[in-house]
């Protein structure tokens, strides 16, 4: 049994100031915990390390596209066995606690888990010293320039995204991204009610998936391009990123910092080049 | 000296697949982090609460919005002062380190801190307990009925919103909170590339103000209206949230147990009514 993506409520809608009982559609909001089982096999340890409020869903992908972005792992090899919790299995916390067993041998170090980074001393509070946090982190420094796309191919993708993405379609209410191949294949499409979560599960499925390599792909954002999800599209080395809204200035620095080619405001057959034109062949 | 809330930068533009270069201005997006001063004068602590990626400009109003959104605080008396840590004060760090001291004498519980609230033992992770975990930390538990407004009152409000939004106007990519009174007078407006920070900011403002009574104003999302937005307003017990977007299931339920009248989907001259529909005048 998976949990629904969408739930329905009986509203009153206003129009020209007259009410009309009806019934809508919500993307589905609710809390998921991921643990980490660690340490060897007859010792096992085990963490909270995240609670997001996420959309029901690739709950599994979620887990595991956290963790690679947050550099606990450093692929799904690291992990043997991804599960609910069955401890609390209540019917209202049934598959809201994700837990992530690791390999018995692997080293993990906790301090890199973001919201770690920005507290201990030797990180500053400034954009530059962010960037390098991820830096530290991440396994590819600078990202090469062989992939490319054309300025056609990428302005066909919104609509490609929007075609596909069933949860939007039924409640207007939830964030979308996809991975497409240089032609405009759309391989992978995920969504959440957060965006990061919608990312998360998108790189999640990319490591696990046997066909992608996200280093030959674009990702198109369906809201604006935040610090967080350059972040993110950095760890999983993805070279070419859209977004239909405005990046802020700290995601053009990162995807500066690391060569990544960062597109805004696509739509309407126009788009903004903020990082790195060259991958786009003009 | 206040950084500055918009930077520019060099794009290059594509319309109609032709290049062209131009100047684009951005949202700025830094990392705040807030810290608090707490205990005895002669025996201070210190400890660092959050870090988040903000958009310069009212940073002291963010801080006071979120330790009241929280529940550190009840009311701006707790604080003695605001300040920006001078201690690291780099080109790069100035002003991203507010310090709040609080009060000698205040008992404060930091183990309300929302990011704490989901890892204790004693809160599950289903929405149900996500809402009641706000409950135990909030002033009121139903907000009453007596604060009302007209629906064609409602359907003026967007506009009033896009009129003030400076920061918007430049950059079309930043988040954007306001207050109203039950006439449609606009009285505080904030902006951030975070909504979370967006909304701290102004609560931050109205608490401190002397004339802005929260509990007697409508709330107005420039996007979407989620859990974590639907919780902030509850705590300052604002009784109408309206929002341009869709509310998630969990934001509903948060509005239906609050007493909360949650609009979405306002937009040309239409609404849903989504909990609470005594308050509006038909």
């Amino acid at each position: 049994m998976t949990k629904p993506s969408v739930s329905s409520v009986n509203i009153t809608r206003i129009i020209n100031n007259q009410p009309e009982q009806t019934l809508d559609l919500l993307a589905v909001e609710e809390p998921l915990e991921i643990r980490l089982g660690f340490g060897p096999i007859d010792a096992r340890q085990q963490k909270s390390v995240s609670v997001t409020m996420r959309t029901p869903g690739n709950d599994f992908e979620l887990a595991l596209g956290f963790l690679f972005t947050e550099g606990i792992i450093q692929n799904p090899q690291d992990v043997y066995k991804i599960q609910y919790c069955t401890e609390l299995n209540t019917k209202e916390n049934l598959e809201n606690i994700v837990r992530v067993e690791l390999k018995p041998d692997l080293e993990i170090d906790l301090s890199k888990l973001q919201r770690n980074f920005y507290t201990t001393s030797s990180c500053g509070v400034c954009g530059k010293e962010s960037i390098e946090a991820i830096k530290t982190n991440c396994m590819v420094q600078q990202l090469d320039l062989t992939f490319k796309i054309n300025p056609q191919t990428i302005n066909q993708l919104p609509d490609k995204l929007r075609a596909q993405q069933s949860v939007f379609e039924h409640t207007g209410g939830i964030h979308a991204c996809a991975l497409f191949d240089a032609l405009g294949n759309l391989l992978l499409l995920r969504e959440d009610v957060g965006r990061h979560n919608a990312l998360d599960k998108l790189i999640g499925a990319a490591i696990n998936s046997a066909t992608t390599k996200p280093n030959k792909t674009v990702l198109l954002l369906s809201g604006r391009a935040s610090f967080e999800l350059l972040q993110k599209a950095a760890m999983a080395s993805i070279p070419v990123v859209c977004a239909f809204g405005a990046p802020s200035s700290l995601a053009v620095q990162t995807a500066q910092s690391f060569n990544i080619t960062l597109v805004g405001f696509l739509r309407n057959q126009r788009f903004n080049i903020y990082s790195t034109p060259q991958r786009i062949t003009l």
